[in-house]
């Protein structure tokens, strides 16, 4: 089978080092799924995974697939043969940038019926993400009437994550704040649910104060966490909790959290499978929810473009549009699996 | 009345600048009570604040009381005059080291009937604290039984904080790991509650192991972050959730909450008072909930030492006991209010 790969960390002005490699189509054994891909969306995460060291090559990138179940282990109990399905996966192990994938089962959930595989791709990693922040580190209540009168501001509102971490937060009850500044970006955020849109290229504090906002009780954080750290402590409510899913750059200091007696989480939304926890189950359960939540018409995908065919061509071009930070929603590649 | 305060902050070592001030008696409004001292203890929070900047002189300290309530505001609706109270206070307020105090009946509880004032006056600080952090920050469930098989690391087990949050954590169905290192400090800790104590002289992880303890839910720190910032770090479980009273020195880097996805809290038990939040009733809440523990001989109180009269000599010795640091359990200085 095809596989786009690379043996060693690359930048993108050096070129285009992805290769294709011809690999045998693996067994799947245990809990594990053998999937047929179909499509596979291209995450800020891919991004980074790519200029790390690579330790067993090649490596294999993609973290985002629909697909349908061609094969199973001994132990599944999940899935069947012929099942549509969608999840993230783990980067401790091959991603879905190849035309057949081995996943475990507790890491993949049914993909949602009225969604095209494009569609679908869309979800698993930045809903999981995202339903992690809101129900694992901010603990919001999963019945929406407790979270009423609470509040989320969402740094980039647009972006893959912002786009779903806004329509599960409006579903679970929330009042969602987001910060975009293009027309284009102010005018999906919206689409996507928020209450508010601030322009994060002026101060959110006096656009706050414009709003009748004093502080939120939860702050999201999926862009630049050094530029917005004091902002972010300076606008969350005492005991509230700030996220984030951006590295920083910079140490900080942490005294800042306590005057308000402030929360902070670096999520990382791999910490299940890669530590093995005994609830990596979470992540079928989440995107289960998701799943019948598309199906009921709750929430929509959030694929805005879509490349056709799996190659080192259309990767290295994915790949520089995620580094331009210039996409709103997601990107997906359709895999030409003959 | 007598007041023991001073007009700009002093270090031991430049000797006693605390003074005997005279102040009328002040007159309760609102909801506030006048509160007659008999006993105050001494925290390490009064160390830290007695050499911060004086903004309005003269400053009285002393963040722990127990008294009778002798006058009330016209809006008090929980007390009345002749109750036995216990509490914490503000730092933007007077302290307790004076005949007579101010305090808002919201951050105010009655006293235990079971004890004495030099007793009960060793409980709201760090009960306050220990509460707000296994309820407010690690939101552990109020039911026992749902909190079975989780364990909390309480770093510095016998000091006054860990005391308390010892036998809180305990009667809340967790599992206690503490450290301490000289046999009066292990003893008393165990007293206290803990299941397994650890030597702080030697690796912590070493001795997880030999404890069959891989990682735990909870870690609460209550010396030297700085020093115990990345160790806390590898002893959390993926998820887990770490918290500290104690300032850091130096900035960290909070990369490395990523990988457990880890979530980290600078407790403030003041956060609630000083930012007037809505919810500033938890304080009479948690002191309740103690109270109760108290008189069904759940909680012990946790007064270890009692210095008779409160003048500038014995208040200069209490800070000069809780600087060496070597304080197990509470240090209590009692009024001789006449």
């Amino acid at each position: 089978m095809k596989a786009i790969g690379f043996n060693a960390p690359f930048k993108l002005e050096d070129g285009n080092q992805f290769q294709e490699i011809e690999l045998n189509i693996p067994e799947p054994k245990g809990k594990q799924l053998l999937v047929k891909i179909q499509s596979m969306s291209v995450n800020p995460v891919d991004t980074k995974q790519r200029i790390l060291p690579v330790e067993h090559p090649p490596r294999i990138l993609g973290f985002d697939a629909a697909g349908i179940v061609e094969q199973v282990g001994e132990d599944v109990t999940m899935f069947e043969s012929g099942d549509n399905v969608f999840y993230s996966g783990s980067p401790t192990q091959h991603g879905s940038n190849e035309a057949y994938q081995l996943i475990e089962e507790e890491l993949v959930a049914k993909a949602p019926a009225n969604l095209t595989p494009e569609q679908a791709a869309s979800l698993p990693l930045t809903g999981l993400t995202a339903s992690e922040t809101l129900f694992d580190v901010f603990q919001i209540s999963q019945d929406p009437e407790e979270n009423k009168g609470k509040s989320l501001l969402i740094i980039n509102g647009a972006g893959g994550v912002g786009s779903i971490a806004t329509q599960i937060a409006k579903q679970y009850g929330l009042k969602v704040i987001t910060t975009a500044s293009r027309k284009e970006t102010i005018e999906w955020t919206k689409s996507m649910g928020a209450d508010i849109v601030l322009n994060y290229k002026e101060d959110l504090k006096a656009q706050f104060e414009q709003h009748d906002i004093n502080e939120v009780d939860y702050i999201f954080c999926t862009f630049n966490t050094d530029l917005y750290y004091e902002k972010m402590i300076e606008l969350i409510k005492p005991l509230g909790h700030i996220a984030t899913i951006v590295a920083f750059n910079d140490k900080q200091d942490l005294n800042l959290l306590k005057p308000k007696s402030v929360k902070f989480t670096h999520e990382f939304m791999f910490a299940r499978p890669v530590n093995r926890t005994p609830d990596m189950i979470k992540h079928h359960e989440y995107l289960k929810d998701i799943a019948e939540k598309v199906e009921q018409g709750q929430y929509r995908h959030t694929t805005t473009k879509v490349i056709n065919g799996l190659t080192t061509e259309t990767l290295y071009q994915a790949h520089q549009i995620l580094e331009s930070s210039t996409m709103i929603g997601k990107l997906v590649i359709n895999v030409d699996n003959q």
